[in-house]
């Protein structure tokens, strides 16, 4: 291009040169695809993207997602040649302990670094959650402009390599992406046709760019690694089209210019070797004797964009500030999202319900909530993979999130509408949820039925792992789900969700700790880590129970029933089976043998809670325990001792009434009972 | 078409009239896509596919594969007509405890049922694993012959619904099908255009026919449900079309005729009501007023598909003596598969490893006994999701499973080869790994990180579920897997797979014992559903131990470092920490303090020994306990009791060398020891 200069390629040989210098000093890592896009990504960082390294928060900047995030030095060494924080020695302690240079990019841990990535197809099918988080952004705030011309707007920027290409979670993704007709949205696909297994061709023989028109993206290719032109051109046109999401195929030949290894698949994943390491310093100009060669020259001419990304949110602030002026109350909304301050009051509105033995699920209780609060906070959005009716998880009254063109006889669609709509696609809703998430400022919700949170479970992984605030609503939470059979019933899920580090689950017993907890969600949800939760409701109705409390179910798990007389054994269960607790307790009490029920509708707060808490609630004195919950013991035994006694299920379940499987699986307050005594 | 007669549109009409009778009866389920879908399936059952009611093992049956599993009366209707052992009672105890009928089709319970579907996308997946080991079925036993043209060979129907060609997993595994070429393929895509959230419109845009052919499957489209000529027309061009799978879009109103839900979601899952259903049966010609009405004629019409399957087994029979006359070596080799024993002394093959302070990776010695065993087990085949040097899956020697032109540089591709190669696909492999263990008579296996396993769960549990006998080897099992940080290292794997009833892990804690473990999986995989079982295997070098045991592996469990005088604590290890076990009992022992370390290579199969073994490798008298997994403690607990400790890992990992990591993170003798000490 016309303003390229010598300087620029100097700095792009720079990065091939400093990326083959830190896998090699640290004897493993990726060094090939960064050699590869070093021309694609410093074209990114430097000519293309509207950022502001001294601003990392500035609300319009373009995102960089980094799909390949095996590639991490692909986004380090920009974030050091742009002045973003990283400098040369965070490069020379490439994956070492402590540095700010891990293996795979850290949201949190490395300034500039927008999204975790590593586990493939996430880091695309996230930015398609930044798309649709960035629409939704210009909704709110900015509706009456179109889009594309307020000062919200940006691009989301991908790199994907053929492992995020070939992952089913970027095929559902993509296709949401296509029906939503994301137009900011801009994927660099690096088509080097080399993984781990070398030669992609032993199985992948698909036509890439086919199937992205057939998910109505505009696909556009670039031939060869090193075609700047080639680049900025394809963005032009990938910004001409704003109702396609773009797929840019660029041809890279991995690991360039390294002499034996490029094009192979040891140039993916492996340290090229001293040899290698100084013929790529050779072909390049540099000296084959030094490590981390920068001439003081480059970092000087890569860290203009310091004052160029100054000088651009410089201008741009007069435009927010005229939005500002006009828009005195969406300002206001726009500073208490940007702060992820919840409205005074707002839990006023939550939904509150008579003890009822007849009760109703807490599905339907959630979806009240979701009703009830729907206006106090705009900031909450969410939807279904294609469960809405059983989720419950519409606002009623809200319009869907979709081009009108998406509009069917049951719901309406606007672009920039509220419920979302994933199709059958569990695992594109969790990344995408992250996306929304780590964009802001909303927040976003998704649903589907609790055994299906095994679909979704890399991307619920990865959210816990960067801790975004997103919230999983999955209902039909146990054998409660009924005729549906196995394999839609949870047996196991609870548990496996608990042994998510930073995910918390909560399964409230009734319809008043619904609301209490998702009260509980949102305000401890106050920042932009605060990670992701999930709530676990019933399919069948649950009676509305006495002394249900906010405040303990806050704190995860509280005394919901206290004994009469001498305590003697404590019923410790969560969800539907706190009324099967109930009446355990009132057969002991019958005869005289003094009972209390826990309600613990989150192990995972219970344990965040100081010792003189849980000492209160569960006295060690008292080793006569009983868990009750309708799925596997394995999270319960750290509760219970040598002693306590779990009601549980540890096989799968079967197809028949709720009712008949609770009894036939033994959930009832006799069972419960002869477990207290055993355990007495 | 011209064999058409009416008794076949009665046969029709009356799946339709019992299609909604079931569902109205029990109050619940998917009526819609069962009356819709009457003419194709019975079509695929009485008119195309080869199969025999008498003889369900039949090698070479057709498979059917419906991967809408939700509508299981599909089948069900067809297993019932066509004289697979279903009658009318069992129609009419639909959904219902202890019937034969459950709300979605499962396999090991219902005669006639191939496999396990209800969550979407796994039905068409596995149909591809099925695919798969049908060909290298044909190539193990009459290779020679073209593909085609073998008694063996048959073919695999699927039917397929909006949400299993919206998930994920089918993307990745009709990827795999077209660069595998799976002839035999066809796939019926019931294009209704409605999901449970109604008009798919909502969330689906994309030119899915479009889609499949960039996949390279040959697709068609037929227009309209009823379209028999139709159906039959583009089955027998599917056909003709050797190299590429087929899919064949059709056009159908679900719930067709029901006058006023057809064509709407409430068609889908729902009961019709009874006016509804009244109203089907005036328009079918049948008594409103009557229910489950089967004419007998019709039944006597349609179980002549008996005779039919008798004659046509009967037909093929002499193809295949012929075969076994012309190739005795692979008849004894079929039929030793059809029982799936084991060849004698096929473990004298095992290697075995000196003890040695540097030891080697168990990954590693995986891969040596892979090699080993490879040509003494020619049933065992598998690959991995492109990890194959990492998660040493490949059998040094064996080619690879594809079509010549699939070959590259490093592999070399035959239809008939051993090596799989799922790309970077670690969920489709998961179902495809089922598909090729349902099929039978092979034993698969696939690789990928451990951590990935999560990707891979949907199809982990439904192979759990059906006891599929496939295994699963999961490798960097850690936080030793070091520089590649917390999105690659296992925190929580190892206790969310052991939460899956019916899987078994396996985490050998050297050479030996990874052999000892092999033999162990490989012998209780003794017949079709025996399970699944995953290994987990250490990146880096674990030393070689003394006392390692065959069969302490087998129990899951055993002693592995007796105490020295009075036993006073135990240390319960697995895996890379069974060493730590060894220097902190040595610690303690050095004091004179009697301690045993037990080796639990697996938790699942040491639960099932008989409590007397239990008691002697943990005395129930010694309450003092360590449990040291570089993993959460949630399984450990219940071994552990009131008075034990876990050395775990309760958060994510770091990026750093693995030596590092198990020093920060604590996985030490010394903090074993400590834990020892306040354990006593």
């Amino acid at each position: 291009p016309p303003d390229w200069t010598e300087m620029d390629t100097k700095a792009v040989n720079t990065i091939r040169v400093l990326a083959a210098d830190a896998v090699q000093k640290v004897g493993n890592g990726h060094p090939g695809t960064a050699m590869s896009l070093a021309p694609l990504a410093y074209t990114l960082f430097q000519k293309v993207m509207r950022h502001n390294p001294s601003d990392l928060d500035w609300v319009a900047r373009d995102r960089f997602v980094l799909s390949a995030g095996h590639s991490s030095l692909t986004l380090y060494l920009q974030l050091f040649l742009g002045g973003f924080g990283l400098e040369i020695k965070d490069i020379e302690s490439l994956r070492t302990w402590g540095s700010l240079t891990p293996g795979h990019p850290e949201h949190h841990h490395t300034a500039g670094v927008e999204i975790t990535t590593g586990p493939l197809g996430q880091g695309l099918s996230s930015a398609v959650g930044m798309s649709m988080a960035s629409r939704r952004e210009h909704g709110l705030f900015d509706p009456d402009t179109p889009l594309g011309k307020s000062p919200f707007d940006h691009y989301i920027y991908v790199i994907a390599s053929d492992g995020d290409i070939e992952e089913g979670v970027t095929a559902e993704a993509s296709s949401i992406a296509g029906r939503q007709q994301l137009g900011n949205l801009i994927v660099f696909y690096d088509d080097n046709a080399i993984s781990i297994e070398d030669d992609t061709n032993i199985a992948l023989s698909e036509d890439v760019a086919k199937r992205y028109e057939a998910y109505g993206w505009h696909v556009q290719r670039v031939e060869g690694g090193e075609n700047v032109v080639g680049i900025l051109d394809a963005i032009e046109e990938a910004k001409k089209v704003t109702d396609k999401p773009s797929l840019i195929a660029i041809r890279t030949i991995i690991g360039y210019p390294a002499p034996t290894k490029m094009n192979t698949g040891k140039a993916h994943g492996s340290a090229l070797g001293d040899d290698e390491v100084a013929e790529v310093k050779k072909i390049l100009d540099f000296d084959p004797e030094k490590f981390f060669q920068v001439d003081p020259k480059v970092l000087e001419h890569t860290r203009k964009l310091v004052q160029r990304g100054e000088e651009a949110e410089k201008k741009w602030q007069p435009e927010f500030d005229a939005w500002a002026k006009a828009n005195p109350e969406r300002k206001k909304l726009y500073d208490r999202l940007s702060k992820r301050d919840l409205p005074e009051n707002w839990a006023d509105k939550l939904p509150s319900y008579p003890v009822d033995a007849k009760g109703l699920a807490t599905r339907k209780a959630s979806g009240e909530v979701l009703t009830a609060i729907a206006d106090e906070l705009p900031e909450l959005w969410g939807g279904s993979a294609d469960l809405a009716e059983s989720n419950n998880t519409t606002m009623e009254g809200a319009n869907s999130f979709g081009p009108t063109e998406a509009s069917t006889k049951q719901w309406e669609a606007n672009p920039y509408g509220r419920t979302l709509h994933f199709g059958i696609r569990e695992h594109a809703m969790g990344a995408i949820l992250s996306g929304i998430a780590l964009h802001g400022p909303t927040r976003p919700y998704g649903g589907t039925f609790l055994t299906f949170s095994d679909y979704m479970r890399g991307a619920v992984r990865l959210a816990s792992v960067m801790q975004a605030p997103v919230i999983y609503v999955w209902t039909h939470d146990s054998i409660g789900l009924g005729e549906d059979g196995p394999t839609h019933q949870p047996i196991e899920q609870l548990a496996a969700l608990r042994a998510i580090p930073g995910l918390s689950i909560v399964r409230p017993a009734d319809a008043n700790e619904t609301a209490y907890a998702w009260k509980a969600i949102l305000e401890r949800q106050h920042d932009w880590f605060s990670g992701p939760v999930g709530i676990a409701l019933t399919r069948q109705n649950v009676p509305t129970l006495e002394g249900t409390d906010p405040v303990g179910v806050a704190r995860g798990g509280y005394v919901l029933a206290e004994e009469e007389g001498e305590l003697k054994v404590i019923f410790i269960a969560t969800g539907s089976e706190v009324q099967v607790a109930l009446e355990a307790r009132k057969q002991l009490q019958d005869k005289g043998i003094g009972a209390r029920v826990v309600s613990m509708p989150s192990l995972d707060w219970f344990e965040q809670q100081d010792a003189d808490y849980i000492e209160e609630v569960l006295p060690s004195s008292v080793a006569a325990r009983v868990s009750i919950e309708a799925g596997i013991a394995q999270p319960w035994y750290r509760w219970l001792g040598s002693f306590g006694r779990p009601v549980s299920i540890e096989h799968y379940g079967a197809s028949a009434a709720a009712a008949v499987l609770f009894e036939e699986f033994g959930f009832t307050a006799d069972v419960a009972v002869q477990a207290a005594e055993q355990s007495m």
